[in-house]
This record gives C-alpha cells, sequence and structure tokens, in this order.
C-alpha cells in the first residue's frame, strides 16, 4: 500500500476507531459525538472527510469489505479446492474466536441493523456476500466432481449455504458465548465438503 | 387462550406494537416516546406495566418467543420425520416472504444487536435457537438413520447447522430482497435431509 499522507491517515483512523465502536454498540446507537470522542478529532474535521452519519457508516463498511476480501485471498489455504475452503471457514472461526465471540460480524450485524432502511448500506452487504460466495463457488467449480459427491448440489448452492451458516453459526455463537455452535457448523460444512 | 382482562389487553398491545417497530428500526432505534406515540398508550400506563426499555425489549422477546414455538410446533408436518422438519423451514420461508424479507427475524436481530450488552436478552435467545435446535433434533432422531444417510452426521449437529443455515438464509434475503438466497439453503437443507 502507498504510504498515507496526513489527511488519509486521518480518515484512515475516524474509519478504524469508528468501525471498533459500531461493532461493540451498533450503528444507530453510535452518535457523531462518540466517535469525536473517541477519535480525538475535531468536529469540523471530522465533516471535513465525512458529509453525515451515514457517510461514515458506508465507508466503515467500504474499508471493511475491502480488509475482509484481502483476508479471504489468503485465507484459502490446502492441498486441494475442498480443503482451502474449509480452511478457510476455519480461518474465520478463529478470528471470532480471538475476539471472544464479541461483535460477531460486521456485515452480518449492519445486514440485520441498517439494510432494510439504507438501500446504499443495503448494496455493499449484497456486495459482501455475493464475492464471498463467488470466491467459494470458483474452488468447489475447480473440484469437479470432489466437493460434495453424494449429495450432488450444484456448487453455487453449496457456496451460498456455506456463507449462510458462517453467518448463523457466528450468530449463535454470538450469543452462546460459546465457540461450541459454529464448530459445530464447521463440521458438517466439512462433511459436505467430502471432508 | 384465556380472556385477556383489560390491564393485560394494553399489555399485549404494547408488546405486538413495540415489536412491529423494533423489527422495523431495532431496539437501539425506538425511543420510549416512539412506543408511546404508536401504541396511544399513557406514559403513566407504560411505566405501570413496564419498569423500564430494557423490560419492554425483555417483555417483547419473551412474548415472540412464545409465538414462535407455537407456530413451529405447528410447522412440522409431513409423512416422515425428514419431510416433517423440511416442511417447518420452508413454513418460516413463506413468513419471510409473506413480509418481502423486511425485518427479517426478530431473534436473530436481537442477537445482533442487543446480546452482547445484555445477558438477559442474550439468554432469552439463546434459549430460542436452542429449543428450535432441540425440536428439529429430535424428529432427526425418530427418523433413524434415515435423514442425512450419506454424510453420517450426529443428528444434533445437523440440526444446528439447519438453524444457522436459516438465520444466515434469511440474512441474506433480507439484505437481497431476493427470496432466492433463502431458497437456495432450503433446496441444500433437503439435500441434507436426504429429500
Amino acid at each position: 500500500m502507498a504510504q498515507m499522507n496526513k489527511g488519509e491517515k486521518t480518515r484512515d483512523h475516524i474509519l478504524k476507531t469508528t468501525r471498533a465502536i459500531i461493532v461493540a454498540n451498533g450503528f444507530h446507537n453510535t452518535s457523531i459525538s462518540a466517535i469525536i470522542e473517541a477519535t480525538g478529532v475535531k468536529k469540523g474535521n471530522l465533516y471535513y472527510h465525512f458529509a453525515s452519519k451515514d457517510d461514515i457508516g458506508l465507508a466503515v463498511l467500504e474499508d471493511a469489505k475491502e480488509e475482509f476480501f484481502t483476508f479471504l485471498a489468503e485465507s484459502f489455504k490446502g492441498d486441494s479446492p475442498c480443503a482451502k475452503v474449509i480452511h478457510s471457514c476455519r480461518a474465520i472461526f478463529k478470528e471470532q474466536k480471538k475476539n471472544n465471540f464479541v461483535g460477531g460480524c460486521l456485515f452480518g450485524n449492519a445486514a440485520l441493523e441498517m439494510s432494510d432502511n439504507n438501500s446504499r448500506f443495503a448494496e455493499v452487504i449484497h456486495e459482501v456476500f455475493s464475492r464471498w460466495v463467488a470466491e467459494i463457488e470458483r474452488y468447489l467449480l475447480l473440484s469437479g466432481d470432489g466437493c460434495s459427491q453424494h449429495l450432488k448440489l450444484a456448487p453455487h448452492l453449496l457456496a451460498k449455504t456455506i456463507v449462510a451458516t458462517m453467518e448463523g453459526g457466528i450468530m449463535m455463537s454470538r450469543v452462546s458465548k460459546d465457540q461450541t455452535d459454529l464448530e459445530d457448523c464447521l463440521t458438517v460444512i466439512g462433511a459436505l465438503l467430502g471432508e
């Protein structure tokens, strides 16, 4: 990444700090004054970078999206396409575990909190889910009949279900604060992929 | 159900109206004054029934929980235990479709919005997920090896994954406003259950 100038650094600082607050408290529950307090950035400077709270929220999602797909690309590791997909799901599990299942998935949270009332938010989150499904599908297609050999499921259906299961499993582990829920889902995903 | 007296009717009116507001806007974004305005109930009367906004939120979840398990019990219809589980998932799909995938799942929303910061909310939502998993597991156990015959998955793992997949699928359809997402998940659940 190119070196950031002062303005870019401030913008990035605002985005990362606000992301942490949104993950902890939700978007609606995050006030501009809380963002100002947590970032230490003056109000005028904040509004120099972002026109509104919605603008900050959208930029936080875009920034997190870029980070997620960089993470995801690096997470597909293994000897076979199916092994790569399973490894990727486990990498997400580890990230969630690192945070003790507090906060959950920013995109999942945003999907539930922001998507009905703000179509710009919904678009970004939809893009995250679609690209995530497409990345998994790409590996499933590479494996030919190797994954899901018993069930004869179309790779696209299987890829979408894996993403849905991960989101639901993260949600369940977040509520129970018990890693077993997401772990159990991973076991079934592994079985689905012929592990 | 026994006939409700006037106080019980008021309480129920507050709960059902507030549930609709929470589904539309989220809990944090729902103010006491919005509840007063929507219900037409006087402030003093509201506080006669509920001590705080958290108290209302909790009672809304408890009320919705009872309704969900009544709905769920009636949704297990079919010739075999596996067919019953599939029918139940489809009944939930139909409910979501009726609302055009606006609002999503109250428990899923609450899981993401309220569970980290309020352990009483987390307990109710955890109970919903656990009981839902247990209900599905009960049918999978009845089927012996009939469900998921190819994959040799423990009924408990499979039941949990079905709940996670439904929650994730509802989330995805809510974001895309496209029934295909949850429908695709249902196809995979059907295949998992040997349909």
